[in-house]
């Protein structure tokens, strides 16, 4: 296990000026269409998977799995490639890095069904994604991919499901989205303990 | 929306000394058993869920919602508190906040389904957590909970499904694990294109 020098906090506070502001690593995130053809290099990418691993996950169990192809490996990276869908692959080919994540059904000591596999899967890419950002890459996931085609393409067992599809590389272009990025406000998705109710 | 100023960048390189070193916010980050009596603002709740809705989702779906009770209304904080499972219960009450959250099960602009509501449910709370982190409080999501019944006690519609319980508040005691956290090695869990082959 590594852990940075805790030192950090100072400029952790540093990053955070006005005390209920969002924090730049969250603000700055967003999903590229265009990536550079410079090479994530292997020690950069097992940190990036390294904050995946950092992710909560119920009981422990670490349901997640991820298949990786880049272009170190040309058959590789096309076999990942190839189970995007066509508007995918159009851009994804870009990126130096392509993957699929995928979530167990069951718990590991004892069998029974893990309804948070993807769950799971989820809050770990989410984790790759800030740390993709900290350290000047960009990451894009993907719902559009052929999920049965790549059980049988990487050998999935029964036991797991597919979660998303992933680019990862370095931005080509400016550091803004296309467009302004738009989310629902709070009260749309934030209530009390009655449904539909917002909480503010 | 509300962005932090770009001017934070300086300090996200400072944050990285090594360049292949895991963020602090991620490495930092634990779930906590016991929280302190302080109360969390809602300006403090309100940024900690605009975390929250930044995470990416399919198709900008958003399908994330949360059910919330704070001890500012404690007739609301006990209807989450009572869906949990007892031996959650036992310490989740010394927090100021819980919550559960859910996944929508179908695309809003055709209806189609969704199977990214729990994914990206998982990826906001680990957006949630991470805020969190960075604003000193802690967060711990919880498995543990009767998600029937919390459908049935706060009106959930039958397009969404149960995800995860939280805690939200602020620690009491030191800022250290009672026993080291512990993550399974990236071999176990990052295969190249074939599955169990680790890529590293």
């Amino acid at each position: 296990m590594r852990f940075v020098e805790l030192a950090d906090h100072s400029c952790i506070s540093n990053l955070m000026p006005e005390i209920n502001s969002l924090h730049a690593l969250i603000a700055k995130r967003w999903s590229p269409r265009a990536f550079t053809s410079q090479p994530v290099d292997p020690a950069t990418l097992r940190t990036l998977f390294d904050a995946a691993r950092w992710a909560f996950s119920s009981n422990n169990e670490q349901p997640w799995r991820f298949v990786v192809g880049t272009k170190d490996n040309p058959e590789e990276f096309a076999r990942v490639l190839d189970v995007l869908v066509p508007g995918n692959q159009a851009w994804a080919k870009t990126a130096y890095v392509l993957g699929v994540s995928f979530g167990k059904k069951t718990f590991s000591y004892n069998g029974s069904p893990d309804r948070f596999g993807l769950h799971d899967a989820g809050a770990a890419l989410a984790n790759l994604a800030i740390q993709a950002t900290a350290m000047g890459l960009h990451v894009h996931a993907m719902g559009g991919f052929d999920a049965v085609r790549a059980r049988t393409e990487f050998g999935v067992p029964d036991d797991f499901e597919a979660g998303a599809a992933f680019a990862i590389g370095y931005l080509d272009g400016p550091d803004t989205p296309p467009a302004p990025r738009t989310r629902k406000p709070l009260e749309e998705f934030l209530f009390g303990t009655e449904w539909g109710k917002p909480l503010f």
